[in-house]
């Protein structure tokens, strides 16, 4: 009966653009919230403000790193609605489920930045991040079988956005399993990855250039 | 005099939705700010922590819920503005008055999930999901009356819209009845029919493929 | 030296109308903020529950009087930029300092909703208006001076504009005025305008149906 | 092995504006939210809350300074993102990490408001502004390397953007130089400097009619 709403509703790539544009912008400024000034009572030199800066540096980092993780995934979406001609209602609501993860990647971050020796607070950062990708290889899927994307796309982007996200998936999940021995090192490789992602193209090019 | 004025004012179809979608944004972000990670003094083991991520997983769930009603009515929003030409004074202002209401929902939600055997909560809850379907469908009778849509719409598209908002907030209706005899069926039936609306359509077309 | 720059800068009207209708959006969810859930402690029985809910409806208010508000301006920079062909650095910052005002808005509304018998409240809210209209009052002056407007804008518009701005702007100012008596008069007058601004038109022309 | 994805990611100009108008909203409003109505208890009289506002306003002046200083970085990426055609992965990356330093120059500009006295701080502010500057002048030499920019682009453009941000930045980092002597010499100098850029245009202009 309503098989013609179903028909008509969620069509426009560029809200969804829009909305995530939005959700995004808010998830990546989210922690900045943590960034308090230090109370003026407590400082007295510079010395004391020195201290009290280098203290709220791990906030800092952790803020880096959350808006690093949302940047990639923010690339990533980006690459596939580019490709995108319109949407559908499954595909919305795909990406509406998406939304959610991100909408939950700064609570992931600060968790793992606060207990970096817990295997718990890695795993659910781990969870988070397959979620992301997982969301985004069914998103890809829907769209291609359902024939929502644009003529004029090479023939080999499909196969490129989907080896993207498995060998993507595959590093992590490779850094996740290394908590067996020690979650540290589960951080370090896997924040090379993602550092890998947002700087390593570009170093690349400098050095063949 | 200033008849004049209101003929040019609000006539930008993109502004509402990308006011629209910036709204949407920051509400369905909202109450991921009450997730707080837990503080590092009270977590001594894995245990502990796996039992404090517990303790925040009703809060996941409300955030969760909040923004899948979010969800619902952002999609049916858009669904309407897709079809639209261009916009009015009217119509602006009917979808200021949606907007106002969709940033009450993480609120509505949030009481709901915390006074689940209230009726007041169920009812609090069940008139913003009214409000929400008479702001869109007050706003589809105003723009198809003064001959906003689009030419080139099919012709079944108005009544499907209707339709659905219609049986939306029949099933609604019937659901916040139910708390006559117990808030939690209210719940459950309401929670049903919003992930009907959100994962059957695919759901089903994954079975008839 | 930069005039060149000067001649390049802030010519996208597209870009100043997604960064105001971001800003709108933060500002008009801020007060949301202040809505919180009754704590479950002091909640005994429907009674309290509904007690409770009815201490929060002066917030609820106050939130639906500042949406309201800052619904109008945006109605009103939203009519302005759509006769735009482009911007250049001038307007731009001109909104940029409309956008200043714009996010102080909940905070007036705030105190005045706090403080309603005090006439420094309303005096800094009264102000609040005063300079968001002084704003795009400037903003269409530079705009029609520059020759930033569209060839196609219907002759009458940019008087009708300006007509519009003085009468809203006389008729806070004669409503402030009445604080001389009393601060009540002037909300009531002021809210009663801006009533008329948002739902006025609908009326009339339901009754002249 | 990856080439190809890297070759079609993030090409998407309009996207990068919207997460940057989203971004900057956000950052442009966030503290406002340290803006709070005085307490009802501490305010008696008109003089009361007179004074309660009066010790408000470095609050308000802080909050005006920092929207200053973003007001000035928009405009300056919204006229390089104009003349972009499209983007690539890397530009992506430069802007991504630039709207990373623009969501904290919120938190360096409270820093400086609340310790003018300290150098600390105010080379705190000082490394804030030379990021964001650092970021869009490597934007723009990416971009013009890469043959991003719009064909139809005036020939001078190029060097009149680099030109503004080398001047732009020896200015700020003259005022920085100046706290040797004393920190509110630098602040003066570069409040001065900010204002220069956002108003004097339109001073020269209004002199020169």
């Amino acid at each position: 009966m309503n098989t013609s709403y179903n028909v008509i509703a969620g069509q426009s790539v560029e809200r969804l653009a829009a909305l995530s544009d939005g959700i995004f912008a808010v998830a990546m400024t989210l922690l900045v919230l943590d960034l308090r000034v230090p109370a003026i009572e407590a400082v007295h030199s510079e010395h004391d403000l020195w201290r009290s800066l280098l203290a709220l540096s791990p906030r800092l980092l952790m803020y880096m790193m959350s808006f690093m993780t949302l940047g990639i995934f923010w690339v990533g979406q980006q690459t596939q609605l580019n490709y995108l001609a319109r949407a559908d209602r499954s595909l919305s609501w795909i990406h509406i489920a998406f939304l959610f993860v991100v909408s939950i990647t700064p609570f992931s971050t600060a968790l793992l930045a606060e207990f970096p020796a817990y295997r718990i607070a890695l795993v659910f950062y781990w969870l988070n991040i397959l979620l992301l990708g997982t969301a985004l290889y069914f998103s890809w899927v829907c769209a291609t079988r359902t024939g929502l994307v644009k003529n004029e796309m090479p023939p080999d982007v499909p196969a490129a956005i989907k080896r993207r996200i498995v060998i993507g998936q595959s590093l992590y999940a490779f850094g996740a399993l290394l908590c067996i021995f020690n979650t540290y090192w589960s951080i370090m490789f896997i924040v090379f990855v993602q550092l890998n992602y947002a700087i390593a193209p570009r170093i690349r090019r400098a050095i063949s250039r």
